[in-house]
Formats: C-alpha cells, structure tokens, sequence
C-alpha cells in the first residue's frame, strides 16, 4: 500500500467507528449538531470566503471557464442560503428509530422493524461547495457517517466547510469523524476510495459520466448513482395543443441545465404538421436551437440538422423532435434511448396514458405536467440529496428516508425453533 | 468479443426484452404461468429424474463427496414439494401495482408511489436444483425476468427446470426468455454476467465466500448478497440460565449447517462460572464441538482448544465460547467479529436489553429468543429468496416485495414549475 492507501484506508475505518456512535444518537444530539453548524457557518463567513477565494484565483490561473468559476465562487449570500437549508433539515422529522412494521408470531414473539442508520457514506461529487453541506448534513441527521470527496476547484473552500462540521459534531458531543473530507486533490483517491467496503456502506457519486463511470467500474460497495436525465415528452394526437406547448416550453427553458429537464419531444405524425411549427416558434422565441427527424422536417417544411445521437442530454437550450406513429412507437423510443428518469405524455385519453405511465419504466411519469417537478422539495419530501437513476433501494427523488437501512427486532420470552 | 461473450450478452438482451412484456403482466397471467408450471412439473417427474440421474452420475465419477451428491438428488418427493412451494407462491398477494404512498401537491397535481418489478434480476448459485425454481418463481411473480446460472453439479437438472419454466410461460402467452438459464458450466460465464449491467438489473449471488467474492468483485449492477451468518448469542449477568441454554442449544443444533445458527456464544463473567458448566454439559450430550477462550477455561477449569478465528462460520456441531467483561464487551465483540447477520441477548434486564437492541447492528436481533428464527416463512412473510447480509434495498429475509422498485406516477391538467 502506498502512503495515500494507508491514509484513506484509516480515513475510512475512523469513519466506521464514528458512525457507530452516531447511529446511536438520539434525535436531539444530531439536531443540536446542526445547530452549532448553523452558528459556526455564520460565525465564520470570512474565512470561508477567504478559502474560496484562494480556490478561485487558483482556478482562474488555471484558465477555468467564467460559468464554471461562477458555479465556484461562495459568498455570504451562499452560506446564509446553506445556513437557511441546514435549518430546514433540523425541521425534519428523524427517519431513525421509526417503526414501519409491528406484528406478533404465532408463538408469541413481538416483532418489529425499525429504521436505522446505513453506517457510512460516500459521497463523490463534482459540484458546488454547498453539496459539502447540503449532502453531509443529511447524512448526519439520518444517523450516517459520511466521507466526502469534492472536485479538486473548491478543494479549499471544501475542506474548509468540512472542517466547520467537524467541529459542529464535536460540540455536541460526538466524534469529529462522523465527517471527513478526502485531504488531496489526486483522482487516484476515487479508486481507494471505492475500495473501502469493509468501511464505506454505500457511495453516492454525483457528477459527469467520466465520474459516475470511475465509480461504477471500481466500487466493491452498493452504489446508487445520481446519473443521467434523457427526459422526454410525448405529444399525443388527443392532446389539448396548447397546454402542450405550456409544458414542453417549461420543461426546456425555465432551467436547461438540470436532468429533469426535457431533451426530445415526441410528436404524434397525427398532430405533428399542425402542432409543429408552433412549437417551433415558441422556442425559437426563446433562443432554443431544434433538432428533427426527417420526417418532422418534411411534416412541417424545415430542414432542421437532425440529432447526431437520440441519447444525448443536452442540458442547454437544445430540443430534439421527432415524429412517431403514435403511442407505441413513442414508448419504444423512450425505452431504447431514454435513461429512466423522467417522461411525460400529454393527451385528454385517459386510456393512453394510463398505457403510458405502467409501460414507461421511468423513476417518474407524468400526465399532462412538465417533467421539472422530479425533485424531493416539489414532491414534499422537505429535502434531498439528488434523484437516484437506479432501481435498488432508492429510486427518484433521493430524502431522508433513503438514507437508511432497517433491522428486524424481536422481544420474546424463550421461544426456540421447531 | 469471444463467442461465450457474445451468447450471454444476446441472452441477457432477450432477458430485458422479455421483462418488459413481463412487467405490464396482470397478475392472472403471472399466476396462471405458475399454475402451469405446476402441472409441466408433476407431468414431467420422468424426465427430470433422468436428467438428474445423469448428473449425479457425472458428479459421482467426478469424486463428488456424498454429503454433495445427497444434495444434489432430486426424486419425485423433492418434485412434490417443490409443487407445493409454487403452489404457495401463487396464493401470495402480488406487490405490483401496489400504491404504497398518495398525495396531492400544492398546485393541484395528483402524486403516487407504486410498486414495479425491478427489471432483470440475475441469480448466481451454487446450492440445490430446486433453488432454480423456488428463486425463479418469486422473480416472475414479482414481474421480473430471471437470468439464472446454477452449480455445474446439477446443470442438467437445472436446464431441465428452466426449459419448463419457460414453456409455463409461452403457454400462459408471455415469452419464453422471462426465464433464461446460462448454457455452459464455464466458470467464466460468471464473470461475462457480471458485465451485463444494460440488460440485468441486480445480481443476487447465493453461495460461499469465493462465489461472492468473484461476484462483488466483478458485478458492475449492484449486487444484494446473501453472505454468511457468525451470529451470536450473548448470555447477560441477569439471564434466566435455564432459558439461556435451551436458545443456545436450539440455536446450535436444530439445523447446524444454515446461516442463522448460533457459532459464538458470549458469557457474561459474572455467570460464565456457574453457567459454563451447565452448557458444556448439555452440548456435548449433543456431540457439539466446544472451542473456548483462556477466560472461560480457566472460570470453568477446561482445557478446550481456543478457537482460531472469532469470525468463522462452522455450519456445523462446532461452538465458539468466549467470556466477556459485560455489555460493552459483548457489543464490541460482536460488531468486531460478526458478520451482522443475526445476533440475540439473553437476559431479565431490560434496559440492557433494548441498548443490544439498538447498539448491535445486525439484519435481526433477539431478545430472549433462538437466531434460528431468521426467516422468511418464520417472520410470516409467506416465502423468501434468501436472507441479505446487505444494508442498501434488502437487509434480512428478503421476500416478493424485495423483489420490487418503485416509480413515482403524477397526474396533471397541465401543472408547469414556476
């Protein structure tokens, strides 16, 4: 092993036994955790700013594009936003120790099953500096340990808030450890990182593909990615037009670079020539640049380029449309070249939707409504830490729940097996 | 690619294809599938038994031990029973369509949460023929294809069983390939499976250390082992000692060679002394092996043998004894060692009870009452797949609706996000 193995293989283990003393932590330790964050963030607004300010320069020395430097900088505006958001999260009930489940066996034994912490949880992400907060502070309220690697941008700024959680745990009481922040910029870190199974219980990656592929292809522990949106909308021949065109300008334009926003629209050839140019007008009033098919093309007398892949996510003001027969047609097409995350069909038939939203396996289907609300805030759920693209443990909107295992607990007086 | 790459990636294409039929799949055709599997069983005992002649000849010449080759038997009392398993499936309620959570949203849009098969499940296994079937059934009744490679000992009995399988479902109108069965014993197979993370959406490996091992190593879908049990029993300074040494013997030798069996029992040293004795005597009535550390030796003036390892799993008349300082210790212990499968306290206390409760992180723990009873039928969930030694999806018996995912459905009149 090399000196960075030993150092991560210790940073993990240390964050082992930390999480066993937070997964025994009464509701009110953990909240009076993310109370003195709140008072430590606000108390130390300058140095964070210095820190990010060093990440900053540092990143602009090494020609980082202005959009990504804007995602970068930190101000007291941000952490008085992250401060508002910690405050939300003491606000939420505490999913550990909840009862889903009570019953009696038949010789007399009481059973139960009880929410309980995962153990400790990896996080690799690419974003901005507020995911430090924003991800550990949900991992810690539901009992989790967590080891957090961030982009090597924010390192500075990272550590620096990493740092300030530390010492928000051990005020209340508990081991400092219960956070750690992976001290180096290497992306050999990932690798060890991924490792860690004796230790990490579940790695959450969060990012590109580049990251989310060095994650899958190297992690011996569960992952559950926050992956891809290849979002569609599939415009039926009994939709209301207008409400269509409501939606998909919604779901392109009120914020583009997010996964549930849509990427391809599906015309039925039945309302394409009619619904088709005003589609386009109204998006290219909005600056948004299509791609068609052919056969859109010739329905509406374009000659728009056509998508070099049906699988993209633009996250840009770029739509791709496309003609289908009708509602089969439309489900193959998202099947084959959607990424199960979010799909919407528009229609007043209530039968076709229906066939839509049990054959489109997608984390969510929508009916007449834009594919924007896959989100924990908008479902109600009070928070989240991103929106799975998996099927096992947590699917869609990823809260607090989610961040938790169960046990079986069962008080008897002596029964045996027979 | 090699021409086995390829024949288990077109395997695995038609596996997903098919689940796609499969998941918009009534429940009276699913169990209609079932009843005719029963029937193609009981009608074809004949042909299963020569298949199973066959392997059993193969195996013999290979040296196969007898213990082995007495698994591997497969009469026509096994075929009945394995009938009425099916039989027991079908009667099972299905989790799919199931709407497990329904509200509204502010602005009016109509939220639910429901059950939907997970897709493709692989099974990777080494145990009897008749796991081909029992794991099979609980897929398809779940709504899911089964992608299933079984020990090479029973490869003709196996195929045998999938080839019926198979016919149940062309002859209840779904396709054949909902159930596929990898045709070749090579052991590199298992590898090839594991890369087909397009097609198979889980992978649930059953089997020894060096089966999941290849599997954890290699599977780029997540996995939900189902691993070994080091369960323990931990006697308390309060326990009813006569209850205390019924569980240990029920827990040791009622089914020594399963994963919820007792292997280290913990003595409090406050009883170790006067209870040592006691359970030593009532063990070795039973011929089970004692193995003990210097402590329990010298508290109970023995000379036994200490065990190698605190984390071996005997699955056999072998009991590891150790004697520790008090709760603490016990807890340490057993987080240290075990294998977070199932672990019990025996004790009158019960505040020393319930912080065993919470503190020992296992799939099941116990109050007074044997391991043994981790189990799907035991814990009445009407069947099982296996027990997960995993915390993320699964964790403990994992019964039909472990076998599912969910997708979030919202119906609309045109909701956009503001």
């Amino acid at each position: 092993m090399n000196d960075l193995e030993i150092q991560i293989e210790e940073l993990a283990r240390k964050a082992k036994l930390a999480s066993r003393e937070l997964m025994a932590a009464p509701t009110k330790v953990k909240n009076s955790m993310l109370e003195h964050l709140c008072k430590l963030l606000e108390s130390n607004i300058a140095e964070i700013e210095a820190a990010n300010a060093k990440d900053l320069l540092h990143s602009e020395a090494n020609g980082l594009s202005k959009t990504m430097l804007n995602r970068l900088a930190f101000s007291s505006s941000h952490i008085k936003m992250m401060v508002e958001g910690v405050r939300q999260v003491i606000m939420l009930p505490d999913p550990v120790g909840k009862v889903t489940k009570k019953w009696k066996l038949p010789n007399g034994m009481k059973m139960s099953r009880v929410r309980v912490p995962i153990g400790v949880i990896g996080i690799i992400y690419e974003a901005r500096p507020s995911v430090t907060v924003d991800a550990a502070v949900l991992c810690l309220k539901s009992g989790n340990a967590v080891v957090l690697r961030g982009g090597s941008e924010a390192f500075k700024t990272n550590v620096c808030l990493a740092n300030l959680i530390g010492e928000a745990a051990r005020k209340s009481g508990l081991p400092a450890e219960v956070v750690s922040f992976v001290p180096t910029t290497q992306r050999e870190a990932i690798t060890i990182l991924c490792k860690q199974r004796e230790s990490i219980d579940l790695m959450i990656p969060r990012g590109g593909y580049g990251l989310i592929k060095a994650v899958v292809e190297n992690a011996r522990m569960p992952v559950i990615k926050h992956f891809q949106g290849i979002c569609h909308i599939y415009v039926h021949s009994k939709a209301k037009l207008e409400m269509a065109k409501r939606i998909i300008v919604n779901a392109k334009c009120q914020r583009p670079g997010v996964c549930n926003a849509v990427e391809t629209v599906l015309l039925d050839e039945k309302i394409a020539g009619k619904f088709g140019p005003k589609i386009l007008k109204a998006l290219r009033e909005r600056d948004v640049k299509i791609l068609a098919d052919k056969k859109t093309n010739d329905l509406i007398h374009e000659k728009l380029e056509e998508p070099k892949s049906w699988s993209e996510e633009y996250l840009d003001l770029i739509l791709a449309v496309k003609t289908v027969k009708g509602l089969d047609e439309a489900i193959e097409h998202i099947e084959t070249y959607g990424s199960h995350h979010s799909d919407a069909i528009v229609t007043e038939d209530k039968k076709a939707a229906e066939v839509f939203l049990t054959r489109v396996d997608s984390a969510a289907v929508y009916w007449n409504a834009s594919t924007r609300f896959t989100d924990g805030y908008e479902f109600g759920m009070g928070a989240e830490i991103g929106i799975s693209t998996d099927k096992i443990h947590a699917r869609g909107p990823m809260a607090l729940e989610d961040l938790t295992s169960h046990k079986y607990i069962a008080r008897g007086n002596g029964q045996i097996r027979k």
